[in-house]
């Protein structure tokens, strides 16, 4: 039988659409993630998809407000529109915390596992509609330093849950050393140019960064020092070292690279030593974020890019309350990391047929008995399907083949025996 | 600390939104749907939430045009509003068969977990935005009747596996009985109107369904005839000699009395004939069912209305495709679902403590011995977390043991020793 379609029936473009055998792979990612997000006493909680753009759009402005999807009852008009889609989970878990704040337990350990949404530009390993899956931790008036680390530890977890055969490493800076850096050379003013020159250094050559110095009228010896500052990586005591050599006397800079240390030490007392480096290029695009902030990445893969990331932010719904309501977060982006990962061959696509056993009766008049066996083999913990379709035993025979592991043929002799032989397939 | 709103913060109307124990609980129930599909052999997939107009309006008219969710990007208007945000799982799954036909087995069992959108009038119980969980059958070309039975026997074990301690039972039917008795009547002009109101009647008195028969202009002995039709529910034997007691002869009628035969039949070898029964009131609202038709009650709950439903259709594509593509499916509304069960305390908020250990180290020097004693609690399998906040012994101890079913204290003597007692929370 050839079809003919009638119709364009591709997904729009920027949605991930899986085959079975892929989001197969895809679940038991996604739900790895979501066990071990609880094995570290993380709190699942859901947010509508949908919310008032007054919330959604409080805080935001340039990119996000273009890209936003609002949504409208067909009988409204555009004009009307005063709801949409939300963009991250951050947005909605500052109102889900402000408004059931006597409900919950702080420090809210909380995570999200989600689809959001966002009209980006459609491009290869970008996409309209992806998954977050954050873990956030919320203080109510303060929240201890200690909680950064608990949040790379368990995203690292997370990370050696997926078995991938490539290291991960997490690199880490914290806002608060280039904040005070830069209060110390009095370059406050271009700080929101320098962030982002800094957050994009690798995506572009030494030249292109350094043309952009130039461009927001950096004298050659504040260039040097940032291009110094951008070249420490690695150990945290060498890094350190380099931070001194720069010669900047700052109390903000001091206290950040304190929390740094400490932020490092609790993730290698947590056993993850090996994966954590101290990196002045890790600056994070988010005006919010005001202490720790990380990537992870695969060094193995570059093109792979930031396969996590996340931070301290100091105030998580100044809009929407004045509680001061400290937080310290970080997430997966799983579509993203989905694509990347299978680009890669990191991960592959279920090959294992998705079925333990089919059972197939010969006849119709077997089908009572194929749906005792089922239930049967179903109560040992197998999966179990019957295959009733076909006109011919060899074309049932076939498609058991192709969906299940092992099969069961029935028919008169085996359901007046009671007795069965259960076939392998290859 | 007292909190000040700046601004509304409620969810918007029509919006389920719970608090991190009720969440626990509905996470449970879905896990436990997406476990039972498929141990039942139902390959899970995810379509996008969002797609073209064309594609979801294909077919869609009265209410769903009404209530469609139109998603456009700010910079547009509505009048390009061309995407919305899909309203069930069966177009988006029409879509993706004829997409992916070439790569998919047939019979494809599939299953699909996730939200929806009906911009509906919010009133108590119905939800804008809802989870269905939904099982279908598609054949390619044809479709044995047992996959009807398939489709009733995973929806009925996975209300097993809810453990409501109230009896589930399946109420069948099959469209053609009705329909074929209305063309014995020579009551097909009318059909449509009798699907309604008979669909209706359990929601109205006995005596505005008469009513509604006499608007629609039926005789007494048509009247009569279907007020007798919908009295037959309960034993297939019993309501097949009401059916023959009827009168009406007719080729069509027949073929549903058998299909129907068939289906209670399977659903007993199964291992469900106590919950299953005939009953001719089941006609289901959508008028693309054309065989067996069901759905789910809770008998001693009778205001819980319809927990579940579903039935064959005849074409699942016809809009999309000149491919033949007999279907048959069930669907669990979750969220309507959860509402229910928690109205009538059929469902306990997840009482217990969402954490098993929490570790209180005493001062912020017991931090790093703390974390590696997580680490091996994690490894055992049990939920571990680190309380690091609260000024002093006693705050901790109070959140540990709102959070956790157990604690261990760690102070110098227990990293000393290396050896820590677990005390249990009440």
């Amino acid at each position: 039988m050839k079809s003919m379609k009638k119709i364009n029936t591709n997904p729009i473009s920027g949605m991930q659409e899986l085959l079975p055998e892929a989001q197969a792979t895809f679940n038991k990612l996604k739900d790895l993630i979501s066990e071990t997000y609880r094995h570290h006493g993380y709190l699942n909680i859901e947010t509508p998809v949908i919310d008032r753009c007054e919330i959604l759009l409080a805080k935001a402005g340039g990119d996000t407000e273009k890209q936003i999807y609002k949504v409208v009852k067909t009988a409204e008009t555009a004009e009307m529109a005063d709801q949409a889609l939300r963009f991250d989970h951050t947005v909605p878990l500052a109102r889900y915390v402000v408004e059931h704040e006597s409900d919950l337990k702080f420090p809210f350990k909380v995570s999200q596992i989600g689809r959001n949404y966002r009209g980006e530009r459609a491009q290869k390993g970008r996409f309209r509609e992806f998954y977050q899956c954050d873990v956030d931790v919320i203080g109510r008036g303060e929240l201890p330093i200690y909680y950064d680390a608990d949040v790379i530890l368990t995203l690292l977890d997370t990370f050696d849950k997926f078995e991938l055969g490539t290291p991960v490493v997490a690199r880490v800076s914290n806002r608060k050393i280039l904040t005070g850096m830069l209060e110390g050379l009095n370059l406050q003013e271009k700080a929101t140019d320098i962030y982002s020159i800094i957050d994009h250094c690798e995506k572009v050559s030494a030249e292109k960064t350094e043309a952009a110095f130039d461009e927001i009228g950096l004298t050659a010896d504040e260039k040097d020092k940032l291009l110094n500052f951008m070249k420490l990586h690695g150990d945290y005591e060498k890094v350190i070292e380099g931070l001194i050599k720069l010669g900047i006397d700052n109390v903000t800079m001091r206290a950040g690279i304190d929390e740094l240390g400490v932020v490092l030490k609790l993730v290698e007392a947590g056993g993850h030593g090996d994966a954590i480096r101290a990196d002045m290029r890790i600056v994070r695009g988010l005006d919010y974020y005001t202490g720790t902030v990380f990537e992870f990445n695969l060094p193995e893969y570059p093109g792979a890019g930031s396969v996590c990331g996340g931070g301290r932010y100091e105030n998580l719904a100044g809009y929407f309350t004045d509680l001061s309501l400290p937080g310290v977060g970080g997430s997966i982006g799983l579509t993203r990391l989905f694509y990347v990962l299978a680009e890669n061959k990191l991960v592959k696509s279920q090959t294992e047929k998705p079925v333990d056993v089919a059972i197939i009766p010969i006849t119709d008049n077997e089908l009572n008995y194929a749906l005792k066996v089922a239930s049967l083999i179903r109560t040992g913990g197998e999966t179990a399907t019957v295959v009733a379709s076909g006109k011919k035993l060899g074309d049932k025979m076939k498609y058991a083949a192709a969906v299940a592991k092992k099969g069961i043929v029935l028919g008169e002799a085996e359901v007046a025996s009671g007795k069965y032989r259960v076939k392998e397939f290859n």
